[in-house]
């Protein structure tokens, strides 16, 4: 951690900071240039909130050096984090990118949910989503079928042997998760809901962790960090859009670079949902594919059996014969980095 | 709502549009131009989410007219809002604004406590805030006294006759609530926390929402709306400064022309938060100022005994002496405030 | 400035930062912590762009301490800087503030504009603003009228005694500003335009420059820096409002805070423009306040004779008597200010 | 254009909007709802500026339709713009993605920058980009070699047969770029210095225009018809990064979904910037693959012979090593996607 203290400062609120430093154990060491005094502390900052120095006398700012999540970070983890699931499929690292789809919301026409997820496995998907508890802006729009969705959706597991995701908003429906849910969502608005993440941390299911839409990356891996230091070492990150001040053809901005930056600070999977990133159906190609070359180790994305009458989020889904087309174009590309990533795995001798 | 199509589109998608419309009850006006044809839908949106019209083919845009939230709008309710407490005090309308004054977080040294709550009072404000559940970007940060601090807080509301503020993080924690608290703050990180909103919804206390840190005016609405329509009408909305692309001299940037925006758009109260906006000390005074002469209806800022040693936000709390010399200059401001207010009143024979 | 190598880097990649420092005079001191070692550096930055040393091998990140500009800086000068015009009027500091009103646009109808001036002028007003090149977003809308605006601008000038800003967009234009305006605004979307600021840095003419709508406090005084290092001194800061996620109610945010932050940082006046920060004619007035309560130098407003038939920018115009309205009710706020100013400089011996 | 009154709003309001909008010639058709009243306006906008209407009483919104450019969208041209350079290149279309490569500024040694051509020259470039005159932030920034700079890259040009690509920041040095110059590169900070525009308008060079750091794509598109209606169609749009908030680990956010959505929007050729836009070497490679399997028509990167001396932005140049290596594993991805687009032709029987 780095003080900078404002030019001229006295003397006296110099050493105000160093006695302050001290008692929390740092090791300090004073540059002193002719503008102003800089003081540097080496140490623990996870044992002391640093921001407190900034209400000291004196004092310009405080420079936070080491990153302040530990075990989401890279310095804590050098091999990457590979979560396997009880069917063997595996997700990060260099394993073979993943495809998660189905509808936003599950409704009524449970048969149209089965559409999908027989389509979805037919184009080697391993993952299903949908929507039981719904995070809507208004509370007019649709909120999700609850339990009666968990219930489908773990039916359509049974007949197809994809895994089920799908979006806790409520840790007092956790007892209904754990019984239904291969992999628990954390929604981008819940991304910093801490208890809802202290409460997941405690589960034994896999969680994929999406992106707040103002969260830095920073505050993201401070939010997975809330789940890995409560016990829940298997947390899937998704970027899935940021705002920003251009929305008439986006809904989001979707921050590719943030897959190389993420894997780069963490040892995590990191995935893209190209849908609610985008909010056009015909960008989900192009984004998917963007992110996949860039690195991603999956996408997760909506497919509707009808969207035209799709209760939440038609706009941005894929019919059927649609995510059909695409999947075997993002399939072509997912072969190749395949291939790409097995070629890396023999030189550095993984089996 | 208008639906724009596609320049050139077909006369079927055209129709199809209008049947899906007819069958949602609108009543449907064509207007037909030389580049594209318009749909004008005249009815009640909140049956219907008109983004998925976005799906149809030909559909180019869907613009929404009338603003989505009803209980919170002032179409809904012209005159404004005034929340009356068992004290006496009242906070909306042409009140005199309030403040409310109190630590980030309420710590173990009581005494501290309550000298802040006594120099709150003799500055004439009737509400201590202090947190009691602290929602802390690092889980390796300090996250609060809990239940600890209710007591403490109810206590220093015995001796001072002072209102409580403090924020609830999970509804599990409601009933604590329910028997401590005067007002139930939802921060900004939870403003759309569905599941919470909906249980404070349910509750018969006062509610302070704060706008999330991204939060569009139209999506903070709808999370007042969330509480109101499940049952609890006293919302006071908060705002607490948006995130921006600088970041260096300021934390967030406090968006002043949010008051009479909101005012314009809602009959509910509304006041400021220039500690967390700011996130500096010497900003606290200026952006004061700043919402009171523009129309808020109070303000909510943090004071610390000791703000070198707090265990939160120190650099953005003032300290007792500062704090009083701060509530000197804005109660001479409230005061002429309130002087032009009692005026505004006579002419509208308010009583 | 402090340089953060990458934990565990070589000694050789150290020492090349070390060696590269040294080579250009900086003093440099290293702290080995237990996870990375930090170089400070201490010397003048000025000489040397920091961010070249972010390509070297091992370094993480290199952080300035010291703020770039130097003339526009209170380090570089205590004291405020007080523009005095030839008709002993004055701007910055504790001087009473200024409002700067006219049309956006000077159009065909010089009446119209002599009615504006007049109006201005009874209401204290000692510039008249009024667009003759305007830059606007699409090449289809209005231009302006050129050199017949500076004519007009002129002969208003010698009716009223108002001085004349008015803004310049190419520096081939620099002959007809020096013969006909008194204060040459550089637009938001040029603040950046260092050509532009180069050829204004070399006039005698007072420069009123507005903040970008995504330009950082930074980025601004470095602007100002570009224009004072080139010789002319004279730089009036304004504030217009910054981009945002959120553009439903307003055309930007208002970033009112800016006021108290570039007063700390900076000796120069800074005022604020309330009618393109909002872009909505109801906002002028709370938001004028709000900038002068906080702080700010002076104000610049739209106001036009006949605002439905503006040529550009009616919505955010004001009509006269609106415009009369509104700047009684801020003479009288702007009363009490100068009052409190004249008290202040009566307790700091200035005259 | 829709003109959405306000509730309630009375019928002499209503009809004196419907009045302006006969006066300029647009076809009205009225919409009475219950809640309010929607006026559609067909006609052609370009005549006039809507926001006009904004300052009418009684009107609540107005809303465009009709994108405001015209030149520049698909509507107005269906076919893709494929600028033709002298020796046969080709930008845009279904053409071979293009890259340009070289070092931000050209710098005293003139060997240095030769060395990069030729790097360039031989891994297939046809482009050889290097600053001139270079836009700093900080007017102590190194601030280009200018016309010698020009002088260095057309004898680099005489050496490599590659194309000059570099900025111009002040018109009155149109004439040197005439000579010097086969790509005249527009800065995002001089994206909306119209003056500068309308100049390059007049030239016979294509126009590389990169998008401002927070401009909309709507702005942007209107930026390219300043030229294209001054008399230039051969304009390549550049996308570099927006601001947002979050900088901590890269400069800007690359937009990457920008690419496929102004494919949609206009038929001019949009290359990406993978260097400023991220700031960091190490994601130049990433960042280029995602731009270029996400539709980009070539790519600009900078390169450097020895980045650890570079006099600006050497942390974001790739050595001449490290170039090749990079561009080696694009020009493998850049093959596939020219096989796919000469088979894509073929089915399209283009020649």
């Amino acid at each position: 951690m780095i003080i900078i203290m404002e030019p001229g400062t006295s003397e006296d609120n110099i050493q105000r900071v160093v006695k302050t430093l001290e008692k929390h154990e740092f090791k300090v060491v004073l540059n002193r240039g002719e503008v102003m005094t800089v003081i540097a502390a080496i140490g623990d900052k996870r044992l002391f909130d640093p921001h407190s120095l900034g209400s000291l006398e004196g004092v310009r700012e405080v420079k936070i050096i080491q990153e302040p999540y530990k075990l989401a970070s890279r310095e804590g983890q050098q091999e990457d984090t590979i979560i396997t699931f009880d069917n063997g499929v595996k997700v990060g690292g260099l394993e073979r990118p993943v495809i998660m789809a189905g509808p936003c919301s599950v409704e009524k026409d449970y048969q149209g949910l089965l559409d999908v997820a027989y389509a979805a496995k037919e184009m080697g998907c391993k993952f299903l989503r949908g929507g039981a508890f719904k995070p809507r802006t208004s509370p007019y729009d649709f909120q999700g079928l609850e339990e009666k969705a968990l219930v489908f959706l773990a039916r359509a597991r049974e007949k197809t042997g994809l895994l089920v995701v799908t979006e806790l908003m409520d840790s007092n429906d956790m007892p209904l998760f754990e019984n239904y849910v291969d992999v628990i969502q954390i929604g981008a608005r819940n991304m910093q809901n801490f208890a809802l993440l202290k409460a997941v941390g405690k589960s034994t299911k896999p969680v994929l962790l999406k992106r707040g839409g103002a969260a830095t990356i920073r505050e993201f891996l401070l939010a997975a960090e809330y789940i890995m230091c409560n016990g829940n070492k298997n947390v899937i990150l998704c970027e899935r859009g940021i705002k920003s001040f251009d929305q008439s053809f986006t809904r989001n901005v979707l921050d590719i670079s943030a897959i190389p930056v993420i894997k780069k600070l963490s040892h995590l999977p990191i995935i893209v949902d190209p849908s609610h990133a985008t909010g056009r159906r015909y960008l989900i190609e192009p984004m998917s594919k963007a992110a996949l070359i860039s690195g991603a180790h999956g996408l997760i994305m909506e497919v509707h059996h009808d969207p035209d009458n799709a209760s939440s989020d038609g706009a941005q889904s894929l019919s059927i014969p649609q995510f059909i087309e695409v999947a075997k174009r993002l399939n072509k590309l997912i072969g190749r980095i395949d291939y790409d990533n097995r070629m890396t795995k023999q030189e550095l001798g993984i089996k």
